[in-house]
């Protein structure tokens, strides 16, 4: 492993990345033909402990519009924003009906991950092997991910979710592109927060990166703040089920020059099976957390039930 | 009103759904520009008793796949199965993207009501306005329902659901086609599961239609059982927050003959504000039920934030 | 009519639209039921004059690619440039299917009006009333055209082609934003041309900005040169059976303030009839023609079979 | 090769396939970069020819309607039928504009190979090899075809067409399912309409199949009848650049038991470079030709400009 700390900054190469996947590895750990990865944290238990931190009843959604103001564009990144048309309107109905009734209809185009979603375990890996070792010629085809699909989330996330705001923290709306978060931020927040992690936890890690380019603010896309692949170890060794960002890719962008763009996709989604969420909006969460100073909520999160999908738009809420 | 009592059935013709639906109206009931409709049964302290039902922590998924195995055919009904497309499959890159990473990507396209999904209000109408008096020439245009769309209800939809489990009451797998759903059904399945029905509780109508449909039975779409129209008066005496079917359109079809096709669907979204859910599937829940003889659970479902949506694809859940 | 003559220039109020609608209408000149327009000037006589222009058998598209690289963006146009995915490639072939055959599949998602295209008459009109006066309530409906669709050019485009190459006539590469082209202007470009325009011909108008569009040009959208409404008359009187552009729109945008945005669509399309062909690219018949000094050709365009549709992506070829 | 000659039916297997593919290879005809295959015998003179046929300027589309009643169950085929909607109609325009005109926009989502249709080369190949021998690993991509795609057709394909009506010359409205179009029987039709073959012509193959299909017939879909792979090589002696059919894969299907299920495409695109169209639409030209006697014309059709297409849509015409 290439270790490079000018600048304080870990930069890692592929033998690096390959070396920290094998000490990180969930590989075999809930049985060979395991598709589910850190899911398998979220127990029964775990489930009704998410139920217990519900105190007042109120639900925040964490998702921004499945709209065309999102930041894609397909010259440059090969993703489109969702597409979302009227084919009826007005009460017409089609034709030849003669109707007492008046109805409406609609459809979506969309990449599953073109807006607020979940990624499957077989949407990102290195070195031709998904999660759990299978092989790509077999997991993903033509017809869909046969291993490590979205399906196996459909019966629902739920568990405890922790709200981690880092601009909040550091007194800024949003935080610069390029900011790295490492592990001594991550500690630091939810020591400010008074939050005890525990496992099967998931984390809701505030960038405030999406919510303001939708504002109209110069977030830097290219640049994406996020978390350096250091913290993969951070979430490997506090148990965390899920990491779910506000931001394009969960990690920060741009910050490994010389090595993989995203180590830590490699290591999570590859080498841990740790499911990720990308593109929320904790902005109310957010707000009402700073309020009444409780950071902890009942997360919520169903993607749809596509066979062979590699992700899903989603439109997770959190319940306090 | 038409009250066609031969062989025992209650037909209704236009003047009679304008009638009941006065009757049942809950405009103005949240104020004139409320677009929530009964969803303003859902309180927090609702939220509260729907995580109280939670006891062990099991989670299940109430939805269909989202595939091309849906009932759906354009030539006859308009509406399209969803198509779910891979476009990047084993490992590989777009263009000129020379990388150490795999990854895949796919694509939906779909209209909002071709799988498990809810109604916006926005969704079905007569007479020219739409749930609280909004006129369909400025509330459901060529960009969207300005008003009453599936944004109302982005915070998502958590409340105690209560399955009512007709089939499994009746001793058969699935209804048959045709059988109408009435108030007296109702109160009996309810009543052998010892259910007291509460204001803003969510009803799960379990009929075996579409699971069985997808299992290769011939269940006679077009005759789709479900709920009467006279079961909306039922609903609205109960306070009832929404209704989630496992068939096509809630109510049943083909059992209104000389009158409107969906007279509930008037009175419920129209009249009533009532949320609506189609095509769900309950088998697995119903087993639970069944065999542990708890027929109330969490019910949470979260719509895409689909500005302007008048639905959404959904994956509901129910935690026990 | 306001006939502002400020610098020059002819700006036309909706009134103004109305009374030259009336001076130039085709309404009942080829029956009230037609809904083909000045197609109806392409009589078999002008397909063989067409035919007998191609002297070499060379042959020229003149479309520019249907791909993503288009000028749309859907937040300020409403319209998306088309998107082309693989749903299989590398000879993977679909789920279960052991062949010794390999094969690959792709999906096209467009507008019909997105990339090189004709427009339908059912495309655009005012007040109410489509080319012939046919209302639009029952003329264009949420389930597509039922006058004046596509269809009515399903057995294709064949004439006498004309190019008119404004660019080249002016000595520069492609036309400034905003420039307009007066009927002076068309004649002058003909005189150089040594063309006589005869009953049936098919302008080719050559502005130069798409292409240059494409090749990273700040070509001024908003802008885009073109036909001034005052060509509809000269069009009208020279008997022109279609107008094709390389602009977005044929005729000048942004040059009538205060009146209507596209007058000369308005009397084009809907009070003569006329067909219009947008977002061509000539730049390689042009320089043929530049070549030889013949700027005529045996133009074909076949629009799609699109029942009910308002357009047609299109690759239209020049034979000389 | 095995050479089963049962029934008087000669079957073929892979073996065969590749035998006969090399005895029947363009590969290097045109140069070891060649990406045009048959195209290449479109010479100008040909062009020339073709335009010499047209006698009176009656003009004859050869494209089936673009729309959901097509052949296609995506549940067995993999495939759909065109999708197209409206997205504004009625004269509705986008949010925020109060203009004087009325328009109406719609949509398409379509494979390039689901309604009437040219393969690219790039379609369908054996042995990781498509025409000219480019490996399919660098050749068909994620991202698209970069050898042999549909836009090495975008100057337009002219040619002479000549008819072979093979249903008119049986007396039978169209084929039988399983019918198997041997080189005798082309000899035979054409020897009876009088047609001498020379090369660049393109075959225009009548079965009658999807005509009759969309006209409700029960024609047996997947017994398709069309031409035996034998006629590969009568195609190749007789120089011919395209053939376009009426059914779904201009070659007999299930008609090659225990051999490949489409040796015709594996020799045609493959080994010969052949340009296939099929789904093609012959009803109103046979109608023409047998009224006139006169079975040839300009054959025009110009696919979409589709970057890395392997397909697409067309709407192909005969002038006569």
């Amino acid at each position: 492993m290439r270790d490079d700390r000018e600048n304080g900054l870990a930069t890692i190469d592929m033998d690096g990345v390959r070396e920290v996947g094998r000490e990180l590895s969930n590989w075999g750990r809930w049985g060979d033909e395991d598709e589910r990865g850190t899911l398998n944290l979220l127990t029964q238990a775990k489930v009704r402990e998410a139920t217990a931190t519900v105190r007042r009843g109120a639900s925040f959604s964490l998702s921004m519009p499945a709209d065309e103001h999102g930041p894609h564009d397909i010259r440059t990144s090969g993703r489109f924003n969702p597409i979302h048309t009227m084919t009826r309107y007005r009460g017409d109905m089609p034709k030849g009906q003669v109707l007492d009734v008046c109805s409406s209809e609609d459809m979506l185009i969309l990449g599953t991950h073109s807006t607020t979603h979940f990624d499957a375990l077989a949407h990102v890996w290195y070195d031709d092997l998904l999660y759990n070792g299978f092989h790509h010629d077999t997991a993903v085809t033509a017809w869909g991910a046969e291993r490590c699909s979205i399906q196996n989330l459909v019966p629902g996330v739920v568990s405890r979710g922790i709200l981690v705001d880092v601009p909040r923290h550091l007194g800024v709306d949003y935080l610069a592109p390029g900011t790295r978060i490492t592990p001594d931020i991550l500690d630091s927040v939810l020591d400010e927060a008074r939050i005890t992690v525990s496992e099967g936890d998931i984390l809701l890690l505030r960038t405030g990166t999406y919510p303001h380019h939708r504002r109209g603010a110069d977030v830097g896309l290219s640049g994406s703040p996020g978390l350096t692949w250091e913290c993969a170890r951070w979430i490997r060794g506090h148990g965390i089920a899920a990491v779910c960002a506000d931001n394009l890719a969960v990690e920060v962008l741009g910050a490994n020059p010389g090595g993989p763009m995203i180590p830590f996709h490699m290591l999570a989604l590859r080498d841990m099976g740790l499911l990720m969420g990308e593109m929320f909006d904790f902005e109310d969460l957010a707000e009402d957390c700073a309020a009444d100073g409780v950071y902890e909520c009942m997360f919520v999160a169903c993607p749809l039930n596509i066979p062979g999908g590699v992700g899903s738009p989603l439109n997770p809420i959190a319940v306090k």
